[in-house]
């Protein structure tokens, strides 16, 4: 499919990440200070919650389902809604639309406006499905015999996030305090952490509820859409507590997600296939067609005061199990699933040492810092630290982007009870 | 403190549940279908939701916080207000009250109504922190010598589990497909569970938002009261999921729960202290008083077709982290807390053989079986099995008890794709 043209000029360019044929679905903070729902076109946003309060698009008869800033309730409204929601909006932007002019007054440049959370997160769960990263951080803890756990090849191997804790991107995020304890100490310590790092994700929002269990195909067409995440890991916590329960207040800190959820629909034209399988898979996990996206992604570091440098390139297809997998084999035990969900890949890594989706694996537990533009270099995360996530699916003469997935990483406090412990 | 006394008949035997000293709250369905917020006393409810329509009682000025018929808006006014609210209820319903016969038309009775979801969960963490039960897990899967995790004495463990999976009391449990492997075989097959187990927990419900890492003695006031509950466990799921991220599906079946939260004034008199410790705890685990309670606990098993048998019978206090504790670990990383969170204690098992929480740690991993009376044996669940939990305080002539938290294993579907798959 070739770019479809709008009449707003700068979605026509090939240099946007929103051009006509994306149409993300995001929130933002609009005059007033209220959240409204918003479609990122070119460099601008078009206002929905207020097109759906003059009456100019109508998605229920007894309800405003933009009304609170958020997509859950546009997004329950099932897989035929959010068709035909997609295909009035690209009428209405596209090149000769007759009510262009009405709709300049519901434009919103997206320069200077504040974005928000695009949806209220029902429950998180974060999965661990790249076999490149699975293997580098099996080999650094367990040797390179043991890299895989016995499992990996049979099972979509994912843990229960904390939904409280997503953030949408701009989100400052502070360094936390947890126990520790160095392998030649003898007791931990409550300090904050020094192994401080990200993981590069893609997240899937779940848009139906399901109870019982789905296929994959079913699950596939649960998927509303994608966004990029940035799971925040603090690696020094999580050696110390996550036997034998898993990982925990690790990870609890914050999730960050790119402030756009890029629609499936316009992801199709990027579908791939996942990889020829080590071990076949059962057949509740077999898929009925591609289910992964060849979508390009980079994470760029910038240290307080410095340039920021790319120190990964790598792309979604590397993944070994798709959202829509992972959402099937989530539902086996009869777990019912609910709109809002959030599901993290987990950490995209490809074969090469800089397709590396963790500082983690990129400079190897700290045994090998990686060097930034400067000369500055970095095993983890200083304070101070940006850490952006880009992607897009590379389409003949645009592309599908997800905007920036931005947080900077603030020094942790000096007392976390304020005097109060 | 001794009995005290109620008009309502049924809540001055030493035999009920809910005398006036309780007041626990849930939710029923009431005339027409709908939700309403209710409060136990002796064998009745009161209709807490009418009375705030009929102006009885009036806990906001702009808003009827127990219109949806569940306990989370009023939760959100915080322990002012819920002192406040005990308080008048504590005067409406004593011996004495003036008006008495004016309540009399919000009463509904318990037998025969249908009890709902006193709260919408947030989001549901499961703790690992009564040191019998982790010893003998530990036991069975790593040998007497590697029992506790190097962590265990430091880190009140836990990991977060689904919301979306918490049941209230009577609800059916089916006994979930998924993956297993035994040490035998080569490959892991999709089955129905074969080894589907209970666990015997008490569940904190946290009444208050938090941002930052708070105190024991804020997390202790953060709590509105306390639940029994019942964390449905496949071990044979488990067994072949957990490592390296932790239990997944062979959690998130079904968790019951109690349909009364038993508020924490109400326990206040039953306060214990946690154990001596083996380990000194980090600074910021130490507690400023008595954090557990002497809360005698009980699990019947109920064959189909056949008679109870008590299978366990344990206390609260055998616990080593208290739900004050937990909570304030769960914030260390500074993940935000929410009004409507559930804090599963972890499986609470006593010292003896016959105090132990779980089928696994009862009949050892299917080694040892227990036998019930009539001479059946159990290793794990079987179809139509009923669990059923009890718990309650011992005061002087009165209990402060929970009511039966109770839930029966349907047989696994056939096909869980419906013939979809």
């Amino acid at each position: 499919m070739p770019l479809q043209r709008s009449w707003v000029e700068s979605a026509n360019s090939a240099d946007t990440d929103f051009p006509l044929n994306n149409l993300p679905y995001g929130s933002f903070r609009a005059e007033g200070g209220e959240a409204h729902c918003g479609v990122a076109i070119g460099d601008m946003i078009l206002d929905v919650t207020a097109l759906e309060a003059d009456g100019l698009i109508q998605m229920d008869d007894m309800d405003e389902v933009f009304f609170f800033g958020v997509w859950n309730e546009f997004m329950a409204l099932g897989p035929a809604a959010w068709a035909a929601f997609r295909e009035t909006l690209t009428e209405m932007l596209a090149e000769a639309a007759p009510d262009a002019e009405a709709l300049t007054a519901y434009m919103v440049p997206q320069a200077g406006t504040g974005m928000l959370m695009p949806f209220a997160v029902a429950e998180y769960t974060d999965f661990y499905a790249s076999k490149h990263h699975a293997t580098n951080v099996g080999t650094m803890f367990r040797g390179p015999e043991n890299a895989l756990p016995p499992n990996w090849l049979s099972v979509p191997i994912g843990y229960n996030g904390r939904a409280s804790s997503v953030v949408v991107s701009g989100t400052p995020v502070r360094r936390p305090w947890g126990q520790v304890k160095a392998p030649d100490e003898a007791l931990p310590r409550f300090a904050p952490s020094a192994r401080f790092d990200f993981e590069l994700e893609l997240g899937a929002v779940v848009g139906l509820d399901s109870e019982g269990p789905v296929t994959v195909a079913e699950a596939d067409a649960m998927i509303f859409g994608y966004v990029l995440l940035n799971d925040w890991s603090a690696r020094d916590i999580q050696a110390w507590e996550y036997q034998p329960l898993g990982p925990f207040q690790a990870k609890a800190t914050a999730t960050s997600i790119s402030p756009w959820i890029v629609p499936k629909a316009a992801l199709e034209p990027f579908r791939v296939a996942t990889p020829e399988r080590d071990r076949p898979l059962l057949d509740y996990l077999q898929e009925p067609g591609p289910m992964l996206y060849d979508i390009d992604l980079e994470v760029g570091l910038l240290p307080e005061g410095g340039g920021e440098t790319v120190i990964t390139r790598t792309n979604y297809r590397e993944m070994y199990y798709s959202s829509a997998q992972q959402l099937a084999h989530h539902t086996t035990s009869g777990c019912p699933m609910s709109v809002g969900d959030l599901l993290g890949s987990g950490t995209i890594s490809g074969p090469a040492r800089d397709s590396r989706g963790a500082l983690l694996e990129l400079a190897w537990g700290g045994k090998e810092p990686i060097t930034l533009e400067g000369g500055a270099t970095r095993s983890f995360l200083e304070d101070g630290d940006t850490v952006t996530l880009r992607g897009a699916a590379m389409g003949d003469g645009y592309r599908i982007g997800f905007g920036a997935c931005t947080g900077q990483l603030l020094p942790a406090l000096d007392d976390p009870y304020g005097g109060r412990g």
